[in-house]
Formats: structure tokens, C-alpha cells, sequence
């Protein structure tokens, strides 16, 4: 931590963390906090302006060194600290070694003192050690670091710390044990049981129960936390502000951490609580346990702008300073009409010949439908023509209750949104990419030859750039860019007349179609084939030939 | 995430999460990532002043349906935003989806351009898909945003960030597969092997061999990052600046990723690299797979400016704008002077009925040694009288080579130490803390009966705050209480002389030790035991009363 964290420095000999800035704490209250390592990113995590000043480790879930702690505060208060408070969670190992290290920094004329955390709500009846120092610890430092910043007094800080601590609470629920590095896991957890109020050093809960859905845990979890029965509960009633942390105890998922989370705001606004902040992630863990703690701490206005604070320490969130509960979280969608093929279009001269074309196309992909299905068996998972059949059964419909817009570029439209949605697959996506991207370049008043060849090549751009292949690569580019390179002779008036062009750009679809026979895959689930095994032409080009053919068709017709 | 974080707001109708502050794209470039779900806290995480205006989320590991994403971009644009930049990660799907969008908005009249993130280093031949978009993207999200938020143009973005993304390399080892919601494990992994090279979608890796140390590993990935025989590598040179991500792909401890990340700075430092920034934590996860992946930018000076800039994206970690390599991060431990016990003292006035009450004392323990273990087993572990003793030898040993000091607060000094150190255990900090706690109200000069009484006073006061038991607990204090607060009565010239209140003092500390017969233990070791099998007195409290008896002998043999 130390090494990745500029703000940090090691006090050399000790497992002692320090702020690199020590000079800001003169005159100022110093705040120092630890105990045993396995739970980071505490507390090293929480140094900085703002948090704390430094903080100790111990080994794996053991209190730190007397003599470390009294390192530590001895380096304080030479750095110029007015005093050091320190913030120990309660066990009795911390208790005694850091109560050990303040009598002798007092001694040493150190003006020190402490604040015991205590925020677990696991048991009814806690034993006269009390209630165990859990995630509240993080609230503590930040609000502590905020005073400290704002200059209050040792014992400004102490006693306002004593009344916020009352308001803390935690309990946790997990999944799994976790084991100290070297030991077998602390406790044994079937799967799909889970463990209620366990602590963070592998102890086990006060009670196992059968997993059940976020919703149902957390609700468990607050119910028992807020139980005016149990002597370690938290007081919250209807009106309350809160913040809330959600702990991950080490190896949840971020996506299960965001479920219970939405699930504990819910819970809480359910029963009138005001969620002022919510923290999600990892602050106070238990090595590698699969499980969450909550952390609610009650909060006024003063409160939260000691929690809204700003803060170096390298563990603390990028939070918003905006209430959580009661705000509008949700955008109206803009106004994105009707899908093109529901649109109201109106007819042209060129609806007549666009109608027959696409009829042609329609007609020739059903036909082949069955020889595209066995090209695509030997190379790929044989669905090729059944994909094609589905777009032209989708267009043929289309067709029967629309009339074909005059606009050819409306009528592209139309083509991209249908294909989009009932062709499916990258084919779909790849067709309606083309279609799309063609659509822009041909419109009611550029309609001509020209036109007609610059959306094609548009269409054809679009296809290689999105989808990552190249001609060459046994693709439906291998038919389609050699027809397109031809067509774009359309745009120089060529002096063969436009049919000869259009003929020519069909016959390049074919043998480019027919080429692909030799190709290896390189793009496309073919790609997964091994290169001996392909050796009829690609399917996706021999039905991208086919549709040209058909088009040429219509339009001969037409002459 | 949205709840949480109300810098978020959901698009009704999508998965897509927004800047709640839209107003503010006003006239700027816009950002939009996203892709398929699992990989929290991307993409929605880095939305934010200074990061992503909005970002698209798919199910897990599918990409987001086009339309979706187009009712980002239009809302954006609706904004007012000048242009809009997806960002994608370099996947079939993801390409085909966002492109798809892409076209259709600008069919809209939107100023829409991609920028595809590929900086998988895994394989020395990428296939014609080529390389993946992992966690390099979090890099891209900061550095186009920050230019975003500097009034960079549409053009300006792509040109600097097309340049950048070539710095742009990324690895991934993990020790476990990952399970998508109801489905089996992406792939098998016997414990102890590890998988190298693997993707963020549970695609299996490159290569499989036996765990080794964590510095081996992360050689390996670097050395493989930057190995100019593959194709996909990262050209990098001793005197580069870079910036790392230590990404937890899940589910490793916070600590295993600190000692992964100590192995980063350390290899790249070796290769004379310089380690500009460093950010470690969960910034592109694969659910819940315990591996990590190793993110290196190459970086300038107007990259790290960049990556420096403010954000307020919730997912962005609260780092320091201070290079990590070449700064000093120690800090000399203060000046703690000698062990009390090693001191040289002065002899006084007090020092020989000092030294025979002390012989006293030790002597008494050593006898008591079997008695107090036989009174520990019933409730215990049986080892009160060894722990005794070791004090008791450690005193004696330390009387044969040093004076007893003739200030009596040095001697208690002394004592705690060779307490704290020799006597261990829980009972070895609680007389540690009373000796400590008591040793600055004796002084040479100060004292006499009422100093003695307030600094055995102020010592018992310290043992029941950070020990947290009270008299009637079954513990030592049931002995130490009645007796201290007997002697507070020399504090008032009692009637009777000093001396009656001593031996008063004594019979109350060993009636107070008989009384525990008949307490329940409730603090220290006992209270882990069923209350009807402890029937005798407790250990502790007995061995006090036999302290105070020791001490009062040797003063009644002094006057």
C-alpha cells in the first residue's frame, strides 16, 4: 500500500503507516487507528487529510505491537500534533495494547486519548466484553478526520465522537468462512447456507439459515439490527436520516454488492428512513469471505457534512454529496419516433422497380434457402440460409400491407429495421449496418446512378469497419466489394452505359463468390473451422451474389 | 448503482445510466461506453464530470441491443452535447451493436465517431478479430473524458486518443474460472494451477502452469506484455513513464492484490521503468474470478495531466498526483530512548524497602506457582501461575545486576517493561497498563502514603478502562478494587496510621480474592465456561492478594 500510495510513508523498523505530510498536523489533533492486518484496505487505507493521520498493523486478525503503537504516536506528536486520539475497535487485544501505548505516550507527556468502536448488533445479549468494533470504524475515522481538519480540540473531537457512536450499528451476513493464510477456514458453511452476525476475523454468527433472496437477508439483517429488544440494537424510526455503508467482506461480486445494496435502500425507505449517502465496495474485510456487512450510522446535518468532507485517503469512495432517498434517478428516453418500417410513407416513380426488386430478392433467398443451409453445415453452425429466409419472409410481409416509399433512402430504412429485428445474428447486424449507413446517400432528389453507387460503398465501409473484416477473409465482403468497386464506375458516367456496369458488378458478386472456395476464414465462425475441412464457397457471399442477381433482374425487366 | 450514486440517472426504458447533470455536456464532446454486464464497475462506475456522460449495459457478457444504445447517443446529443464518442471495447458483437447505433444517429444529423479498445497483450498472433478491450478501457474512460471536459472537439478526442490507446496494454492471470448467474463455470481450473491470458468473459487463457510467487507471475506477465516477438505486445524501455492498473478481476483479497501490486512497481522498476501512478482495486471485473490483470500505460507528461484531472465518477479510486517511483516513502522512527529496565538509575531513600518488597513479591509468586496453575485449570488454561513466575524471574533476575532506582516511578517503569515483555499474555498487559498508568504520580520527590495510594488508584482505573471489567466480574479486580480503594483513605491522614490502613488494605484484597468463589465469570478466559463448574476463587484475583501480602511484610519489616 505504501508503494502504490504517494500520500503514505512506512515508519521504518515498524508495521506503521503514516501521512507522507506529517508537517500539516501541526497544531492540530492526530488521529491514529489499527489492528490486526486481514481487514484492508483498513485503516492504512484511510490516511490522509481528512481521515487519519497513521495507523498500525498487526499480523492476520492480531492486535499490533504495544511498542509499535507507541512509535507511532510518538512520531505525532513530534511532528507537532496538539494531541492523539486514538480509535481502536473493541476487542480486548486492541483495548490493551493501544491503552498500554497511550499510558506510556502520557507518561512521555503525549496528550492522548481514545475512543472505543463498538457498532456490532449481532448479539441480544452481548458478554461484558461488549459489543465488537466492526465497519463502523470507517465512519469513525472519516468523521473524527473531518473534526481533526476543522481544527477542533482533543476533546471537542472525543466527545462529539462519543455521541455519534451511538448511532452506529453493524451486522453482517456471509457465504462463505475465510481462512488465515496457512489455516484451514475458520468455520465450515454447507452451500447454500449462510451465517448471520459473524465478526470479521472468521468468528463464527449467531445464526445459520438457508440462503434466501437479497431482499429477504437484508430485511433479516435491519429487522434484527433496529430490534428494540436486543440490547446492541440501533434506535431508527420513520423519519431517521442514514447513512448507509455496504460492506463487501472480501469476495462478493460487484454485481451481487450492487443487489443488496438497491435491497438495503429499499428495506429502509420501506419503513421511513431517509437514506442520506450510501458507500458500496470493500472498506473493513475479513480476507477472501464471501459476505456483506451493513453499516447504518444516523445522521444530521452536522454529521454529514463531516461525512461529505473532502478527503486524500486512498480508500475513501468518490461519493456525491446529494441525497440519496427522494430524488428523481430516472431520464425520460428522447422522442425516437416510430420504428421506419411503421412509418406513413408515400410512393414515387421509383416505387414500382424497387418493389420488384426486392420481390426478386425475396423469391431467390427462399429458393435457396436449403443450399445456403448446406454450404453454411460444412463451415459453420448451417443456419446460413434459414437467416436470409427470415429476413425475406420479413420484407415479403412487409410489403403486402406498405406501400414502397418513393425516397430510397426511406425505403433502406424501412429494409435496416426489419432486417435488425427479425434477421438476427451478426448477419442481421451486419446487413443493417449496410443498410443503415446506405441509407443517408440516396434520397428522393439523388436517386440516380451516382447516388445509388456511393451508398452502396458507404454501406460496404461501414460493414468492414464495424465488423473487422476484409475482403479476402471468407466473408460476404469477398462478393459484395468487388461488385461495389465496380459500381463505382457509375459515379463517372462509364462509357458503356450504366446496364453494361450494373452487369459487370453482378458477375465480379459471382466469381468473388465462387473465390471464397480457396480462402481461409480468418473473420466469422468460420474462422473456427480448421482450413482443410472448407471447402465449398462462403455462404454469406454466395447469398450477397444471389441478391444482386435478383436485383439486376428487376431492373432488366424494367428496360 | 443508480440508487447509490446520485451523480446517476437511468434512462427509462433502457439499461442505460446517465449524468444526472446532462445540462452540463452543454456545447462539449459527450462520451458514451458500455457492453455486456459482469464487469462491474464498468462501464456505469465511470459516469461522471471528467469520465463518461452515459453508458449502455447488456446482460452479462452480451452486448447492448443497438436500440439502446441509440436512445443514449440521441439523448445526449438531445443534451446538447457537440458530438458524441462511443467508446468500445474491441469485441464482434460490441462493434457490430455500437456501430450499428452509430450509423442510425448519424442518420439523425448527430456527430457521432468510435474509438475501438484492443489491448489485450495474450496472444503473439491475434486472429483477424484481433485483440481484446479489457482494462485498458478504464484508462481510455479517463483520458477522454478529461480531454471531453478541457473543450477538446469530436476530432481532437479520436486523433489523441487513437495515439494513446497504442500505449495501451493489458494481461490477465487468474487462479479460478468464473460462473455467469445459473450457468456452470466458464472453464475448469484445478486448484493450485493457474490460467494466464485470460479474458473478461471466462474465455479460457493462453497458457496453464503450476502457482508460483506472486513476483514469478507478475515477471512472467510483464515479461510476456513486452516481448517483441508478439504481435500484440507493448513496446516499453528502461526510462518509460507508466501509469498501472492492478485490476482484481473478482474475488481476490485486498491483500493479495497488495502483494501484487508491490510485484508490479518492483518488475517495472527493475527494468528501469518509472512508475508514474499506480491504481489497485476492482475497475473491470469478470464476476466473481479470483485473478487480477496488470494495466500499463505508456504516459507523458499530457497523459498524466489527464489521467490527474478531476473526476466524479464513483468508480474512480482517490489517488495522488505524485510519482510513485524514485520518492523516499520511509520515515525514521522517533527517538523512544532505552527500555526503562535498561536505564541507569540512581539509588535513593525508598530504594532498599523497594528492593525487599519486590524480593518479597517474587519470592511469594514462585511458591504460589502450582497453587495458582492448579486454580487456573478448573476455569482456564492452567498456566496463571507459569505466567506469574516469568514475571517473577524476570524481576528477580533484573534486581541481581541494576539499583533500584530511588524514584519510585522509575521503578514502576522498569517493572512494566520487563512485565510487558516477560510475562506475556492478557494478565501480562493489564499489569503492564497498572504499572504504567501508576508510575507518573510517585515521584522522588513526591512520595509519600497519599501518592502511593493515587498512583495505585490511577493504575486500577487504567486496568478496568482498557481491560473493560468491573469488581464482581471474576477477575483480578475483585482483589486490586477493595484493597485501592481502602488505601485512598491514606489520601485523608486516616485516624488510625497509615499502617492500619495497609494491613486493612491487604485483608480486603484477599477476602475480595475468596469472593470470587461464588462469581460468575463474566470477562477473561472463565467466561467461556460453564458457571457451575468453577467452584474455586479465581487465580488472578488470588495472586494479587498475595502481592499486596508480600509488600506489606516487607514493610512491616522495615519499621
Amino acid at each position: 500500500m505504501v508503494r502504490a500510495s504517494a500520500g503514505l510513508s512506512l515508519l521504518k523498523g515498524h508495521r506503521v503507516l503514516l501521512r507522507s505530510d506529517l508537517h500539516s498536523l501541526q497544531g492540530r489533533v492526530a488521529l491514529l487507528s489499527g489492528g490486526g492486518s486481514g481487514h484492508e484496505p483498513a485503516h492504512a487505507g484511510y490516511i490522509g487529510s481528512g481521515m487519519l493521520s497513521a495507523a498500525v498493523a498487526g499480523g492476520v486478525f492480531a492486535s499490533p505491537p504495544p511498542a509499535s503503537i507507541l512509535a507511532a504516536i510518538l512520531c505525532l506528536h513530534n511532528a507537532g500534533a496538539s494531541g492523539v486520539l486514538l480509535i481502536v475497535k473493541n476487542y480486548t487485544g486492541d483495548r490493551l495494547n493501544f491503552g498500554l501505548a497511550a499510558e506510556q505516550a502520557r507518561n512521555h507527556g503525549v496528550a492522548v486519548d481514545m475512543v472505543i468502536v463498538a457498532d456490532d448488533c449481532a448479539f441480544n445479549q452481548p458478554s461484558k466484553a461488549g459489543r465488537r468494533g466492526l465497519c463502523g470504524t470507517v465512519f469513525a475515522h472519516k468523521l473524527a478526520g473531518a473534526l481533526a481538519e476543522e481544527g477542533c480540540s482533543l476533546d471537542q473531537i472525543v466527545t462529539k465522537m462519543t455521541e455519534v457512536l451511538k448511532g452506529i450499528g453493524t451486522l453482517g451476513v456471509s457465504l462463505s468462512p475465510c481462512s488465515v493464510p496457512g489455516c484451514l477456514p475458520s468455520f465450515e458453511l454447507p452451500p447454500g447456507d449462510m451465517e448471520l452476525g459473524l465478526g470479521i476475523h472468521g468468528e463464527p454468527g449467531i445464526k445459520r439459515s438457508k440462503l434466501a433472496s437479497a431482499d429477504e437477508v437484508v430485511k433479516t439483517m435491519i429487522d434484527h439490527m433496529t430490534n428494540p429488544d436486543s440490547q446492541s440494537h440501533l434506535p431508527l424510526k420513520s423519519g431517521d436520516n442514514v447513512v448507509v455503508c455496504v460492506n463487501n467482506l472480501g469476495a462478493l461480486s460487484c454485481l451481487e454488492m450492487a443487489v443488496v445494496t438497491r435491497a438495503a435502500i429499499n428495506c429502509l425507505e420501506v419503513r421511513g428512513v431517509v437514506v442520506a449517502r450510501v458507500m458500496s465496495g470493500s472498506f473493513m474485510t475479513s480476507l477472501e469471505m464471501a459476505g456483506v456487512s451493513l453499516t447504518l450510522m444516523k445522521a444530521d446535518q452536522d454529521v454529514l457534512r463531516l461525512f461529505d468532507a473532502k478527503t486524500s485517503a486512498p480508500a475513501w469512495p468518490n461519493l456525491s454529496s446529494v441525497c440519496v432517498s427522494g430524488r428523481d434517478y430516472t431520464t425520460d428516453p428522447p422522442a425516437m419516433g416510430t420504428r421506419p418500417q411503421d412509418d406513413t410513407h408515400s410512393e414515387g416513380p421509383l416505387s414500382p422497380v424497387m418493389r420488384k426488386a426486392l420481390e426478386n430478392v425475396c423469391s431467390t433467398l427462399l429458393q435457396q434457402q436449403e443450399e445456403l443451409n448446406s454450404l453454411d453445415r460444412a463451415a459453420g453452425d448451417g443456419d446460413c440460409g434459414n437467416t436470409h429466409a427470415q429476413a425475406a419472409k420479413a420484407i415479403q410481409e412487409w410489403l403486402q400491407s406498405h406501400v414502397v416509399p418513393g425516397c430510397p433512402g426511406q425505403l433502406l430504412s424501412v429494409l435496416a429495421g426489419l432486417v435488425q429485428e427479425k434477421m438476427g445474428g451478426s448477419s442481421g447486424a451486419l446487413y443493417s449496418l449496410f443498410l443503415t449507413a446506405a441509407a443517408g446517400h440516396v434520397t428522393e432528389g439523388q436517386s440516380n446512378a451516382t447516388a445509388w453507387a456511393r451508398a452502396l460503398h458507404a454501406g460496404t465501409q461501414a460493414m468492414r469497419r464495424y465488423g473487422g473484416a476484409d475482403p479476402g477473409d471468407r466473408t460476404m465482403l469477398d462478393a459484395l466489394c468487388p461488385a461495389v468497386d465496380e459500381l463505382m464506375k457509375l459515379t463517372t458516367s462509364p462509357p458503356g452505359g450504366e446496364m453494361a456496369v450494373l452487369q459487370a458488378a453482378v458477375q465480379k458478386a459471382a466469381s468473388g463468390a465462387e473465390s471464397t472456395r480457396d480462402l481461409i476464414a480468418r473473420a466469422g465462425r468460420a474462422s473456427y473451422i480448421a482450413a482443410e475441412r472448407v471447402t465449398l464457397p462462403d455462404p454469406g457471399a454466395v447469398a450477397v451474389a444471389a441478391i444482386f442477381r435478383a436485383v439486376l433482374q428487376a431492373l432488366e425487366g424494367r428496360q
